[in-house]
């Protein structure tokens, strides 16, 4: 069996394992069992029809006295490129617009209030060619690009915060940016989140395109609660994730594209440490699929050129503060999953672990400040 | 089946995935196969004879071509409690140095160069009761206690750095700390690294008796390589193992005590992410078995008094840099984990990842810095 067939974890487990063992597994893989969410059939549906995967989980917290369950709906959304990738640029844009917004629609009917797309979802993850054009034509404008307007007709339509990770241009200097917009349910931009940290390994050779962001830990404030977005190789760095935090965010996207033998066994590591260290919930979320590009390239490891960047494996998940995760969809199959968060859950595990109250933040502060320093001399010890 | 009756996950999966299947599941959960290790066949025997679990495995590098290997072994060791909690202090203590002592001679026979036990290793993990008596008795001095020297022969005898969790009593001021003694394996005392931060969770009435260290991210130059003591709750702090790390940790230790419901969710996330976020290993040590007391005592949740803490799970593992894993030790029995790394898989990985490189660490570290003070306006865009 290839690493581009087997279709999940969970499944796996679920097929071979009896039921005694199962269940520890799970308790042990993936911590208190994650509800499944009745999801209306009109969805169910639609789903089958357009031909991807909708699974519905929901984390639930202690009822309190002084405040009432704050419970949203999140959906993640992971898929393929539409059309192959040597396809007239507007065709494949128009045609990731059509396949988000059936989606998105099935999205509606389960009620969910944010929804994310993945990384520079418009487009293939192209930069693995170092070609300039034509892939840098898929860049947009966070404020008025089409993708932007698109979206924006989404927010309103069903009342729901979009949010839309880009190749973005900005204009006055013609600048690429690797850049989420996160739209209101209003409809209006509310701001944007550029990626913090590109990585330099394998074909991610996104350094070619674009630089680290500038828009620092920015936390936006809906209606729905207050959410962040740290973009792909961003969820290596737990300063990251704990800066976004201490801005005050309590749902944090990760929208990705990672690739299988890379980054596979660290992918249900990191996001699920973040929500656990930082008591929020964090929401990971990758492509699936190979994409194929015209032109070969090679990977600075010695092999020869190829023409495709290896299997995407999908997998997105969500993670609770409390050490739990739902199931991840599918490897292999376009997806849409909706959790049910109940954000009072956030400071109930504050309480109760008090990782920020135990965290010693300004000790640390100041020994990190020391440690940047090119001068710095490490505190080791010798005999 | 109960929690402390499941043996291990990793058992489970094998003896009932398909193995086509197994490989797929275990590569996703655990990242790069670690092979095993040959060990000795009087260790295997003797490790039988003494009725403990013995594994073995091995993490390569790359063959560099100015730097050697920098091939090194070391063992974790897990265990119950020798007496039972009411039988004379100094009885207990002599039983564990004898328990620990039968361990470390297969360790030796192991090739390990680094040993480290679990937290608080010569006493049950008592601070559940909160009574001072007779606990406090159970600590000593780090630098002249009879358990520094016994740790001392063991360090010459088998020329192996030992690295020492106790409750330390501090003379001057009689003053108590959770403490990792590090000893070189020329016997001497190299120094001591305290717990960081203190839990406040559930029966970790650790607070009660002691208070957040004073030894900083103190890394210590071994002739087998840097390493650092993360100690128990530590590992829930990002930043704790992100400081050893900048001070030149190339492995950090973490002797543990943790129980089943609480954590075990979290227990195979939290050290192996800062094995990957920080391109170093981790060891990461928990204690077996439940232990009963006396006296009852509640546990601030609405329940019943009780006379245990619950089950201690054992699964101690080691992470690598590269997102791999070994699989963990028994959940139910005691145990010495050997495994031998190479430490240049450290640079190897970070000249990979690059997440150091890509850290932005000035940035964070002055963001950090006015994050900490109490009038921060946090950066949170409203409509």
């Amino acid at each position: 069996m290839s690493a581009c067939e087997f279709e999940s974890l969970e499944k796996s487990l679920e097929s071979h394992l009896p039921e005694v063992e199962l269940s520890e597994v799970k308790r042990i893989l993936f911590g208190k069992d994650t509800q499944k969410l009745d999801l209306p059939a009109c969805a169910v549906s639609a789903a089958a029809e357009h031909d991807f995967e909708l699974k519905g989980y929901r984390f639930e917290a202690a009822q309190e006295q002084l405040r009432p369950p704050r419970r949203i709906r999140v959906g993640l959304i992971q898929n393929h490129v539409v059309l192959p990738t040597d396809a007239p640029i507007l065709d494949q844009v128009n045609a990731m617009h059509s396949r988000i917004g059936e989606m998105v629609e099935v999205a509606a009917m389960c009620g969910v209030n944010i929804v994310c797309f993945q990384e520079t979802w418009t487009m293939p993850f192209a930069f693995c060619t170092r070609e300039k054009e034509p892939w840098t034509e898929f860049a947009e404008s966070a404020e008025e690009g089409n993708t932007t307007r698109f979206c924006q007709e989404l927010a309103k339509k069903y009342n729901m915060v979009v949010v839309s990770p880009i190749l973005e241009r900005e204009g006055l200097h013609s600048t690429l940016w690797n850049t989420a917009v996160v739209i209101s349910n209003s409809g209006n931009v509310l701001g944007k989140s550029r990626k913090n940290h590109i990585p330099r390994i394998g074909d991610f050779n996104e350094s070619t395109y674009y630089m680290e962001g500038d828009t620092g830990h920015t936390v936006f404030q809906t209606q729905f609660g207050n959410i962040a977005v740290n973009i792909c190789y961003g969820r290596h760095h737990p300063l990251n994730w704990f800066m976004y935090s201490m801005n005050g965010a309590e749902i944090i996207f990760n929208p990705s594209a990672t690739v299988g033998a890379l980054s596979e066994p660290m992918w249900s590591i990191e996001a699920r440490n973040a929500a656990i260290a930082n008591h929020c919930f964090t929401c990971a979320i990758n492509r699936v699929g190979t994409e194929h590009f015209k032109s070969e390239f090679t990977s600075g490891d010695g092999k020869k050129a190829h023409h495709d960047f290896g299997h995407f494996y999908g997998s997105s998940y969500v993670a609770a503060p409390d050490g739990s995760r739902t199931p991840g969809l599918s490897r292999t199959r376009d997806g849409l999953l909706v959790v049910e968060l109940d954000l009072n859950l956030n400071r109930q595990i504050s309480d109760k672990w008090s990782f920020k109250m135990t965290g010693r933040y300004s000790e640390y502060a100041e020994e990190f400040t020391k440690a940047v320093r090119h001068d710095f001399k490490p505190n080791i010890v010798k005999e």
